[in-house]
């Protein structure tokens, strides 16, 4: 077949600091749309959606992670302004101090909680989301 | 941007029919390639996933379904002859009996733990975590 028009698979990891583990990994964009994002991006050709995970997470923060959960899968064509991107949302551990990468401006690390968070795409959502699992162990609502 | 380059998104379907809720809906694939397979189909730029879910089930079963849980997201680059396509795999219940549509040659509705089916893509190791899931409630492993 030709390769069929579909969204672009992206993903996105929730990283939890084994020394802080209510707290989790945020990076500051250095590329538009500009703002506080969780680690992810693109999965390559040829790659699990896991590996790119861990790709991602030490391409930006210098973290080795380990995957420990899928949250959920977060469709909506209108989530990325830079056009219809599926992103696959792993919660996963890591050891050491993260460091910022280089599509990564700066590291921040935060409560889940903190609704004062600039956080661009759905990435506000996807937190919610992640402290209700964390909370209750519910996964996320499917979205019609 | 430009699309990025990346695997295709697919979901696939485990359909469990309310009058027979242990078992599940196949469809006999008219395509290449030929086989027995969970209703399933690429996700359209602009649709949600869980939308091109409930798309696929009616166009290729006839039947309307109601998704109750994400299983998982199959990624293997080599789990589709065709290329690489991820596929983000869903349960679902549905009343009403099963017609094949226009990509199904005709549909079965099998028993999961029927290890004589002969399944396409990765679809028997679908089937496997889904009896798992169905046992014990955990998702699948994560594979890395």
């Amino acid at each position: 077949m030709s390769h069929p028009l579909t969204p672009a698979v992206a993903t996105d990891i929730i990283i939890r600091p084994r020394s802080r583990p209510d707290q989790l990994v945020l990076v500051q964009r250095r590329n538009p749309p500009h703002g506080l994002a969780l680690p992810g991006g693109f999965v390559d050709l040829g790659e699990r959606v896991e590996q790119a995970a861990v790709r991602e997470a030490l391409e930006e923060t210098g973290l080795k992670v380990q995957l420990q959960t899928l949250l959920g899968v977060y469709s909506d064509p209108n989530r990325d302004p830079r056009g219809h991107t599926v992103s696959v949302v792993f919660i996963a551990d890591a050891d050491g101090e993260p460091r910022a990468g280089d599509d990564a401006g700066g590291i921040r690390i935060v409560d889940p909680a903190d609704t004062t968070l600039e956080l661009v795409f759905d990435h506000a959502s996807i937190l919610a989301d992640y402290r209700r699992f964390a909370r209750t162990g519910h996964m996320p609502r499917l979205r019609l």
